[in-house]
């Protein structure tokens, strides 16, 4: 139980810092942050999160991460729902807190994206859906194999957490401009309930190239892992 | 008494390194560090702090760390106002010292702002009260969370320095178009009375928000942690 | 053949997240991560991948590394040219990859560099043959010296992936403007044979520079270590 | 001797690497690293080096530290002029190199700056003698505190290249615009040179203050310090 309340506020402060950032502080004029630091946001609330609860619940603050790890052996199975679940009430919540505190600016518009994630008409860059999903199922892919390697028992203890929140940010700093980046189905849920509209439309993609990614990621890690299970 | 006085260094530290990047560099023309640069510096006077005079105080650097520390359990109360009027004296001995350098260029204008935090129209991005408050009080709560779980004994030991800074310069990244980002009473301060006038008046809202919020990572940090004290 | 494999997935990542940050997100309109993003997204594959397959090959992820630590007496001949084979044939899988991802949106021509590595005017400042080819071998002689020291047994234990993964973003931040930064073979390769043309007649010079470095690397190392091997 | 020879390759990095970094990228056209890749280059050059040399030399790569570390105690007399000549002479090598590679694109002019230090006309933003005279005296003093502190055996172990490294970058993140931030009369010398005129006139400051700041920092030190020795 106290597990399932870590990920809630877990993925709470993923949603609200990655977000956050993006909704509040990228494009804020002359000296606003850019893709650089919303990518450095996302990451860092994973780093942050990892040292605070890692020893608690893991700190997965993702289902495609929960699902890969179930996956790859490392993580139970009646345990996966529990977790999702929390998850996604825990972006959902950071998502109104957002609300809240941008709506304290004029000007502010949540249909004016929302840090949400989409594709063709939505995608910051106007990439088509294939690109998208080939983007997020390979990011995702990749995002679990340095998961299974940095917390594989052969890796240097200590340094998981700063090599899975920079992976994140590696991650952003590739693909903001094709999907605004999920390869988290919870934290494309959080910004998107409030979007609504084409961001509920196009939700789909971001739960199902994630956890086919995660699911591939696993495999792969299966495939050069010299770890005797 | 040694660990007093380290609380004055390092508050000074963060205060100069943190404000004084903001100031001096932010928006130096066409190369200036904008935002990310300055989130990155407050982040960093606490990342190279706590490993410099951790072992000596604790490196808590703010008031409402001092304060949350305390509420959780961590922290001695008999040393609390001692800390805190050692920050606050490390803080405004900081805002000295900036002074003295912005002032040896032409144009300096202490009114211009001077890093200090503010809501309304002197918020950066011109927030109102309620949202300024919303967002100082989540921020520090969620701070005080990652500092409680980053050196708690469970958490890999050595990191914690990292985590903790590395949250604050995440603060930054998303809340400076905000409040100009406080979670630090002494910070405030430290500049503030530079400034006076406005930046004095609206001195109450960093220090109750920041206050109130680490009392709220205090407790849910107890909801969580399986920790046996 | 673990390790070979492991090279392979580990390849792929440094060229997809170091060309792909590139050729999709550093000119991105307004908020584009620019050389600094592309810097740190370089040196982030490298963290992420040491901590995750460090245990398993070493993570090499270069020829001109693989070669050098050959040099060094750090690593077998016999494996030296499975290890690049594995690099380049990684390398140009992530090139396809990125391929794809880029197709995706309209105006994409690859012919406008894809991150492509050259000089004279294929620089993209402009610099000469010469000048192209100090820096590559003087920048991959500090980045083994780098290397053969971290992983020293006299340097603390668990820190090279991050001395080393922040030493390619460090190169990066110097020498983009003079070569794109290379410093790997592999990584030329892998875009380069999808530019053609100019990029592959000027591929000779990013492997010998790096490759000479590299030698260069390994014979200074020799010269200041104390160490007995 | 093995030492000395690391100092010269170390304080070569650093000069080549930050210095560097300044010259060719960061004012590059729309993608330039500005003042925050700068202040990351000068920053990572120690993180690299302390974790590839650290345990041959210390790796100081600056005669203020190299000073400093003597007036604290932890250095011996007798190895203070060959340190300092061995860094002086790397950094001189470094300029050179950057010459060479800078002189490769058409337009290059060293009067231009090169990355020396200065006052007044030579300051970045124009900061007086006085302005920039405290600036160097007491963050030279910081970084002396912070490296004292975080080399302490009380400190955690291992993180220490990290703390000094970040806590350079942050120095520069605060000063550039002030005096292009030396804090190392080695670093200033090693570019001042080929600029001649101006920079060896105005050369004096940068080995005044950051000597003067060292010996501050070491007393401050004793003071905050538990240590017994």
């Amino acid at each position: 139980m106290k597990a399932i309340m870590a990920e809630f506020w877990g993925t709470f402060w993923l949603v609200l810092g990655g977000c956050g950032s993006a909704v509040l502080a990228a494009s804020f004029p002359e000296v606003g942050i850019g893709l650089l630091g919303v990518s450095l946001a996302f990451g860092l609330t994973v780093v942050t999160m990892a040292y605070a609860i890692g020893p608690i619940s893991g700190c997965h603050l993702n289902p495609a991460v929960s699902f890969g790890l179930w996956a790859a052996g490392r993580f139970e199975r009646k345990q996966l729902l529990p977790y999702i679940a929390s998850q996604c009430l825990g972006a959902i919540t950071a998502g109104g807190v957002l609300y809240v505190i941008a709506s304290g600016a004029a000007g502010f518009d949540v249909s004016n994206g929302f840090a949400a994630n989409g594709y063709e008409a939505h995608s910051p860059g106007g990439y088509s859906l294939s690109a998208v999903i080939v983007a997020e199922t390979v990011l995702t892919a990749m995002f679990l194999l340095v998961i299974l390697g940095s917390t594989d028992k052969k890796a240097p203890a200590g340094f998981a957490p700063l090599a899975i929140g920079l992976c994140l940010t590696l991650i952003h700093l590739i693909s903001i401009p094709v999907s605004n980046t999920s390869v988290n189905p919870a934290r494309s849920l959080g910004v998107g309930v409030y979007v609504g509209d084409w961001a509920m439309l196009q939700m789909w993609v971001f739960w199902l190239a994630p956890l086919v990614g995660a699911l591939a990621g696993a495999l792969i890690y299966k495939t050069i892992t010299t770890e005797e299970e």
